[in-house]
């Protein structure tokens, strides 16, 4: 709590601030899985000043099994209920009841940080006004790129101009198996069962390989950088579910690495974004992001390339990121004034050279610059209205698709 | 100027703040060359309303015949000497007279931005203790690695947890060198001439190329990371002077590229510091950092690495960093608590594999592993004394160095 009397000062930045010598801000945790036990060490370890200055008051489990120590408990009520709670750290994941809880939370005066991508990226319009009316901060460092820092640099970036564009590997599961399948040069179905063996993917991993997981990031890494809602369903997004290891010889024979890129660009009053694997050029320090590592990188007017790289996930990583955004929160972090505004997704007009694989290549047959073999093709320059149109012809369910870099 | 009443609350961090709603911080800018004309541009054009909230109020220049405008002036006195000016933007370079303008701006109580590497290696523990002594700032991210936000990233981490070690590459001319060489396979005589004529590299390019910049840059990383205090000059530094296209061909037939890197790593009691050519793995991305880009990496326990890539010189890029300082200045950034102090650097202990190209390889008989041609060795793994003994011995001023990355 801040006792401060100011004059001629607009002191709402610092009024959620708990920085008194003594006294610790209060956090409810929600969640004590992977991401959220990891918060919970990191603060209980308090290694620094400023970790000293965060308390975990209370911690919501699902089951009474996991009731091992007086902080934890299954009712959210006592939780969001506890006026002496300032922040909430939503680790729980899914779309409901984690939605609820937080707008709830938010609604009751308490900032709130999330490393739930999917739900954020679904409500987030409706969050971010919420915490606006209430004067309280909506943050989601650990929901884009895990422990990288790449949502609050980017906000840094715009303290002095826009961001024009982003790109990135934004998925550690997706880039462990291709890193993977072109060290052991095995198969996709092989590799998958390793990165899930060691951890990497999730028993049910269809958000990471078909691209979902880099879709939500990607429209909330538009809001970020952009102030740009849009509709992450709106995004073209492909995956790597249909990747065979012959199709990283053809990227090898190009002297490209396949990665899993999101990328936008703000078009003023719309966005260009998408999803999809690229054959990264060698030369490019992308295509050397090894295992489950990220890398996302901004470019904006005067500094030019601004790149990220750590780990994309993973608990202690992930927690790392909540707990900074928590730090934020509990010194009263400034924000940048934003302006957010619903844009439209449109890629029509992107111009792109693609690596496709598919029985029906007759179908691409207008837009083939080269034959590699029976069914792998590299196409000319091709507008993405025209190749969306071909994709929906050919209707291939195993067709696989990626951009080949300029 | 900021009015603020606060009790029960440790007002300090913001009392330099100029934030008040139509009042910008004024600033003083202490040379107008590359960076200082890139940080009043920056200014000047306003593209944000935190950038709208800093005014350059007054520009020193050298002559009569560069006053072209109203703010401009000869004499450092009308800028340190202005009650209004809160902030210095030092920007002159070279030792003196920058470090004693820099020394009386602190003491006059004002903050200062500087992104003069040299001077404020030499002068750092003085420099921050009359900041300290006297409540105001002393910020230089333009100072390490140009545009890349390092040094505000490194004290965010240290916000949870120390940092371990760091490594990196810190010199945009050297890389744009060692790129070109490699992509055009020339000589370093002509690549220099080059880089000069491209405005990469100055016209007394010792500092760059024999790796003092680079050193300036790790005893500062060392400052920010470790708190600790080291002697540049104990720093180990082996440059690119002496490098021949055939040891790029030596570095080619091991996978690995040759880049100038500094690193260090915080022993407690003393700092393992140095900055020499490594032979870097292909498969490591900052193998991939291309033309004039610094890419500068830290590791931490819970966060791992944590890599930035970007434009490590440049007059917009440096003008961004300094700008995000003077940013950070005007919102009276809390800075995390500090402990300075002095280290000794001792890489006595530092095993490394390296390769030497020497017209006296027979010195290095007892440490080779291979034997390349007549002049190129590989060694076994070896201690940082016994090889600094041998290179003592060898005394060969065109020897040229590298360490082996395992
Ligand atoms: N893991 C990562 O590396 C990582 C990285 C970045 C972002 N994230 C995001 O962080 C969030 C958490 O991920 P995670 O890996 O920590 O997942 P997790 O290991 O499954 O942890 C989530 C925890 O929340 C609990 N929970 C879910 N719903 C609950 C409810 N209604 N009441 C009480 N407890 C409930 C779960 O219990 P049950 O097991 O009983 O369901 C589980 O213990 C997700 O949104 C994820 O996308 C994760
Ligand atoms: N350029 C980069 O990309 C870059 C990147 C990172 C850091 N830095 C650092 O930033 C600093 C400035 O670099 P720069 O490239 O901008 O150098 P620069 O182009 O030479 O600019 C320095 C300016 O300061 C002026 N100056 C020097 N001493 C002065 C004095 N006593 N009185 C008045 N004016 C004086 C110089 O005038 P004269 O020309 O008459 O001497 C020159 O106009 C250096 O410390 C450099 O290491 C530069």
């Amino acid at each position: 709590m801040i006792l401060c009397l100011c004059f001629e000062y607009n002191c709402a930045w610092i009024e959620h601030s708990s920085e008194i010598q003594g006294i610790a801000m209060k956090i409810g945790l929600l969640g004590h899985g992977v991401v959220g036990s990891g918060v919970a060490e990191i603060i209980d370890s308090g290694r620094s000043a400023e970790v000293k200055d965060l308390r975990v008051e209370k911690m919501l489990v699902r089951t009474r099994q996991e009731v091992t120590e007086a902080r934890i408990t299954t009712e959210v009520s006592e939780i969001l209920n506890d006026p002496e709670i300032e922040v909430i750290a939503e680790c729980m994941g899914g779309l409901e009841p984690a939605h609820t809880y937080v707008k709830t939370a938010l609604e009751y005066g308490k900032s709130v940080v999330s490393s739930n991508k999917k739900m954020l990226a679904a409500y987030y319009s409706e969050l971010m006004e919420i915490a606006e009316k209430n004067h309280v901060m909506l943050r989601m460092e650990a929901a884009v790129g895990g422990g990288i820092p790449c949502m609050e640099n980017l906000m840094r970036i715009r303290r002095i101009e826009p961001i024009d564009s982003f790109r990135g590997i934004f998925n550690g599961t997706t880039n462990y198996i291709l890193s993977a399948m072109k060290e052991e040069q095995k198969e996709f179905d092989e590799m998958l069962k390793g990165a899930q063996a060691a951890g990497y993917a999730e028993r049910n991993p269809g958000d990471d390989i078909d691209g979902f997981d880099v879709r939500y990031k990607v429209a909330l890494t538009c809001a970020q950088a952009f102030d740009a809602l849009v509709d992450p369903s709106d995004i073209p997004t492909f995956g790597i579910r249909n990747i065979h290891s012959e199709d990283l010889l053809h990227a090898e024979e190009r002297n490209r690495t396949i990665k899993l890129i999101g990328w936008a660009e703000d078009h003023g009053d719309s966005v260009m974004a998408m999803v999809m694997p690229v054959f990264v050029k060698d030369s490019d320090y992308l295509s050397r992001i090894p295992c489950n590592l990220n890398g996302i990188e901004s470019f904006s007017r005067t500094l030019g390339k601004a790149g990220f790289v750590g780990q994309g996930a993973g608990s202690l990583p992930t927690a790392h990121a909540v707990v900074q955004d928590l730090i934020d929160v509990s010194e009263g972090r400034k924000e940048v004034s934003r302006n957010l505004k619903k844009k439209t997704v449109n890629c029509r007009d992107r111009k792109g050279v693609y690596y496709i694989r598919t029985k029906q290549p007759e179908v691409f047959a207008e837009v083939v610059a080269e034959k590699l073999d029976q069914n792998c093709l590299i196409t000319e320059q091709v507008e993405w209205k025209k190749l969306e149109g071909l994709l929906n012809q050919a209707a291939d369910p195993d067709l696989f698709l990626a951009e080949v870099q300029a």
